[in-house]
């Protein structure tokens, strides 16, 4: 794969520069309107219903017939991809009473990770990487918790099925936990899913450094400042990413059991640690920069030597030779036969002491 | 648009020097007093009363008119645009029992983004931005609270009429909500026209880097320290604009009930956002520079060695032909017919030779 | 004014490398020795008793006359300049019963800024920059609170001459208010002052930016080091001043009406405009060093490829002059009467060929 | 020992680089799988019971053996050494009860130094530096209290001998002590250890300031890289290693008594003194990148001023015996017998006035 | 006195690298040995009881002879020197019933600053520097308050004689305070002897700076970081410092009378001071080396300038006099006897065309 293409596409994952004002703007606010890609994918509803004896699985099904006050005794995990279909989920959201900046802001596939605590409703948006096999892309995720029902929004695909395979074995820690235990499952996915977008930008460092330490050429500016853009961007991510879970593992929710927010620290351990392997990254990476200007100056000292040295060898004798290529009648030593030959002696003698001199000076 | 003259421009839009003491001096504090451009704006009233059931819009009205102690039931919002005519708005605003500080503050053009919660009137100063249709400029805009009436007060221009649009439809959320939820409108309607300021920074930052990276000239200095001084003005700008919101946020304030608080959280995350933004333009900024740099040590670096391959590979051709132009009566070959011919094929040797070390040394 | 002594002189201002420790070390703390330049100025005591109805100024007097628990209704100001009566400072201090710190630091004018509250009394440090009309300096002000009475001490001149005018206004603020605000007047005065200095400050900032970008040259970095040096100091002194109004603006003294200290909140607001103004002014002073230093390469690259260009061109031609030079008796066309023409114009043709080069290369 | 070689293999030793999310991922957590070198160290268990009166020491018995419910007058300290019998380690760590985060986390050997507080238990994780006599090498232990047993996990060897040796003499203070005693002495000697490490980094930032004053080549600059990596890698470690330590001080802890607590803020001051003294070797590594940097500059400035003196020295010559060698008829002197020397003392003349000129710019 | 070797000298007074542990390690916490220079001063004992009636001097008295549980009424001030005795030592520091850290850090010479605590007694532990009369060195000075006694170690001299005379004065302030005003004089005075250390500082650094601006030379980069090992290590001990005296200042300690805490807030302000100047000294010595790059850069410039200008001017010269020393049979005007003239007026004409240009362009 081409490096510098890789860059440029990485960049195009992680998407900084929204104008999405340009498209709000006149709009009130709680109004939703899809913003991001150009067009949203198809809009698909799968649920699934577990308590500690049964788990139930329904995937494609119509999010009319969705009845959303079930048994209390069982968890609801509703996952939707795709937000194609904006009349349909607002629906749905519509009958879940979701606060209208919720249903803004899933609509916005372009805002920062927040969890938003509302008394009965938690929401959460964090941006999930997806795993190393496929293309390079990042998406959305919104994970809503509100009487007993989790509803997970992702943009496209199904990140969460090792989650819903591992619900579905009998005696697995889901059956046995409550909803924030699901919960934690998601967010954890999630935060795992940046280390594959660490060993990503750790290999582009890498390679970075071993070009800038073996053949640095101009090129690698361009490089190295794309880089620069991708670990700011990616940093960003991570401090919103690292916020919320701070905020997860902190505060005081109800949402969050004693016994799953032990779980929540180790996940915050996990964004400790991206945050610093980040900052690590980013010292290597002005170390890079530091290098390639370095070595720029030792090739200029490096060509510059070579100069001096054949110039420094030439001008005397060819001076020289200027001596005895004046049209003085009389000049000591013209017509000696042997003349030449003293002459050049005495030059190989003087470019001699140069290449010792020189030698010495450890220029050549 | 010339980039050069936009930035001097920008630079006059967030007025950073003041140098408003020398006007001031001399008087005591609490004294109104016009600071600002060389000519304040006409004064302009425009008044609107709305409740759930009704509106009533009146335009270009004398101030002295305005009934201040209107039906309790109903939000009154006036609008003062223009700040010329002194005496007529210290009469109106003498009306209101406001604070003297805060009649002084109005009058200065200059300051920065503050927000004052006196027990019973809040006072909020902010910077807005036009919008991007037309030439760039910014304006003071103040907004204060108290008795059920919000006064907001602009430099020029109508910058509200969206929302007093908005307020006239019937079923709007205005009509529903409170003072606060008007006043909440008018600070989100300011923090997202920082936007467009964000995308012309945006835009300028790239094509700052497209040029240091394809055609370095000593001109760019130039333009990234202007980049730069727009990008140190528009920071304080956004930061004094983040304390306020986040006071809006944070603070036990009477004037904000808890439904709105939900939205103000919601601009003070757009808030960040641009602080963020803001902070990845200044640090791509400082690689612009790098950048530039690296790029001149580059260009001398080529010319160096393009001197030294001419050089070098002349030089001693040159020293031969000085050999053979000596007077000597007798050297090695002078008078051979084809001593020419072997001197000239040892010298295309040497040369070959040369070229091909640079070859090998990658210096051409 | 020449710009240099003017640096120079400004340095002397803001005093940072007090080296009052060999003159204290061996006195006890507490004794008042007076520290500062060379010679004090004569001490001169003025008076002002005022309430709502009555003024009374004495200037010129006796302090030992002065009546220090006059009528509780009134309130007491007494101004001191210059500190060169130590005993007779001493005597008038002592009737105060103040700190013996306090009087120790009144002779010390060299330290930091400062406030201290003790329970019966307050004592302010602060510096003063004159105002710009005069030679450029600053002094230390001495602002004591005790027993309603307001005791300031300036080290030479009347800097608060327009509050004592202002005081003697009928209808005036002062009459109306307490102590507390004739305190905060001469606060709010002095935090003014430094906007003069900000205003040099910005002017040097200005004149060098200009200078570099036009005419770089070595003798600048010394003028750029001792901008450095003046935005230092002046940075203490305001980072001092900041401490200063805001434990003012904070702190529960009860020196500080609830009235008046909504007024030094808009102190601690233009304090803050200080420092992002001299913040603003660091940051453009780095870019400044950098610009110059870009500069120094880019002129090196312009004689480097001044030097290239002729060289480049010359070198092959006096090659082949070198060439024809050559004593062989057989060279080809020498002896042909339009040998000459046909080399020149070969060597006329190399030449175009290396300029239209350096042309396409964008070098001349 | 090659110097280069101790830089990469002693990156090796903190390991940064984990890419252990793809051995890791699709397991559910709480399940402990070995992270870590390729492979792990025999399991070896030994044990050692004490109280002010007696000791027992047992090495090399059989897990399953191992009474966990002892008298409770004694303290009972369980070290295990290597990880390769997971099941062996599983069912006493069940024997236990410990958290299943605490278990995953002893057998992933590339987590973060950190503590975790359950009410029943105390679970801590550090670095551990070996001594300087062997090979230099790091690795993890792991220390739990429950319920009066210690447990301590080491990757391999016995690294606590001298603290089982001093629990053996009769009347130290181990005996006199709790078992919080023996926590803090094993935390205090993991702490020492790093300062092995602290030794070896400054000897290596000696050398790199001593070669860079000394002998300045661009080799060099791969080795300041490879120090800023240990630095930065040593820096992670010494900053979790920190805040571990420091919540064992401030924590409100019931593992640790007061008297104990002491000593542990003696152990916190040693982190410190660890903290300070690798800031100022990062300080001093990016001094010794300037020194490098300016060394090539000088360099440079030595080549150019070396080649700018024999050139401009020999040119003007030359273009005097340049002038002699015209083929004009008619020079004047050039008949004259004398008019070589006459040239020749000129051609001296205008060497030495060069020489001077040069010796007075201080440039020879 | 030789600038450099003062510098290496001054490393050699604030000990940074301490390698402790290599003596230390093996012995349990809290066990008294003596780390430090080579060896260690003659201990001596000296005592001193005063009231507000009385004062008794004792000096080089046996320690074991000091009774420690003197007339309450009375304060004890037991001054210790020297280190080498240390069983003497010991036995006087059991009599205390100190804690053994405390007793254990008083051996160790090379720790950090630091106040410790605890409920019955006091420790603080802080450098002290030597005044400036003698040659330049620094020690560590322990405090100890218990039981209404003040016991002092230094490692040498008598560093407080100055206040031991001072109490001896039957009226002088310490008669009439408690024993907390005898701790708060000497930290006073050893934070005053950080002034002799800053004075030599900024001595160092206004030589460094002088030196770069007049005569740069390689040299000086060793220099310039040897200056800033010493700003490193000063600052640390300034840091800790710091630390120290806050702590006293803030704390609720009962060590410390109210009246007493004032002076304390005196002494932190001059310990503020102390670290403002350092900062400032840093400061100003990232500009030292600033400017040093920028004169290599400017003198490489001057250097390639000279170069440039003589080689421009007599390239082409030389260029025309090959044209006419070619052996072509017909040159034009090569047998015109005034050619010559025509052909030097003309190489005067190039020539002084090209010293206008370079006039004009400033390049001599």
């Amino acid at each position: 794969m081409n490096q510098k293409f890789r860059y440029i596409h990485f960049q195009g994952v992680f998407q900084v520069h929204e104008k999405y004002i340009s498209v709000k703007s006149g709009y009130p606010p709680g109004v939703p309107i899809y913003i991001g890609k150009q067009e949203a994918n198809n809009t698909t509803f799968s649920i699934i219903w577990y308590d500690d004896k049964n788990v139930q699985v329904l995937s494609h099904l119509d999010p009319d017939t969705i009845e959303l006050h079930p048994d209390k005794k069982q968890i609801t995990w509703i996952h939707v991809s795709g937000l194609r279909d904006i009349d349909q989920l607002n629906r749905f959201f519509s009958k879940l009473a979701l606060h209208p900046l919720i249903i803004e802001d899933i609509f916005n596939t372009k805002g920062r990770a927040k969890i938003e605590d509302f008394n009965d409703s938690l929401f959460i948006v964090l941006e999930m990487v997806n795993s190393p096999e496929e293309e390079w892309y990042s998406q959305k995720i919104n994970i809503i918790v509100k009487n007993g029902i989790l509803i997970s929004v992702s943009e496209s695909g199904d990140p969460f099925s090792t989650i819903r395979e591992r619900i579905t074995h009998p005696n697995g820690k889901f059956r046995s936990n409550g909803i924030d235990y699901l919960m934690y499952s998601l967010v954890d996915l999630i935060v795992d899913s940046f280390f594959y977008a660490l060993e990503r930008i750790e290999e582009s460092a890498e390679t970075l450094e071993d070009k800038v330490l073996k053949n640095p050429n101009p090129e690698i500016v361009r490089e190295i400042q794309s880089f620069r853009h991708d670990l700011i961007t990616f940093r960003r991510q991570v401090w919103s990413l690292r916020e919320v879970v701070m905020h997860l593992e902190r505060s005081e929710s109800v949402f969050l059991k004693d016994t799953t927010r032990v779980f929540m620290r180790d996940v915050y351990d996990h964004v400790i640690k991206i945050t610093e392997d980040l900052d690590m990254h980013r010292e290597m990476a002005e170390g890079i920069m530091e290098i390639y200007l370095s070595s720029i100056s030792n090739r200029t000292n490096d060509i510059v030597r070579t100069l001096t040295v054949i110039t420094v060898i030439f001008i005397p004798l060819t001076f020289i030779t200027g001596i005895y290529g004046m049209n003085f009648t009389f000049l000591p030593g013209i017509n000696d036969p042997d003349g030449h030959i003293l002459i050049m002696s005495m030059m190989t003698f003087i470019a001699s002491f140069m290449v010792i001199l020189f030698k010495w000076k450890k220029w050549i």
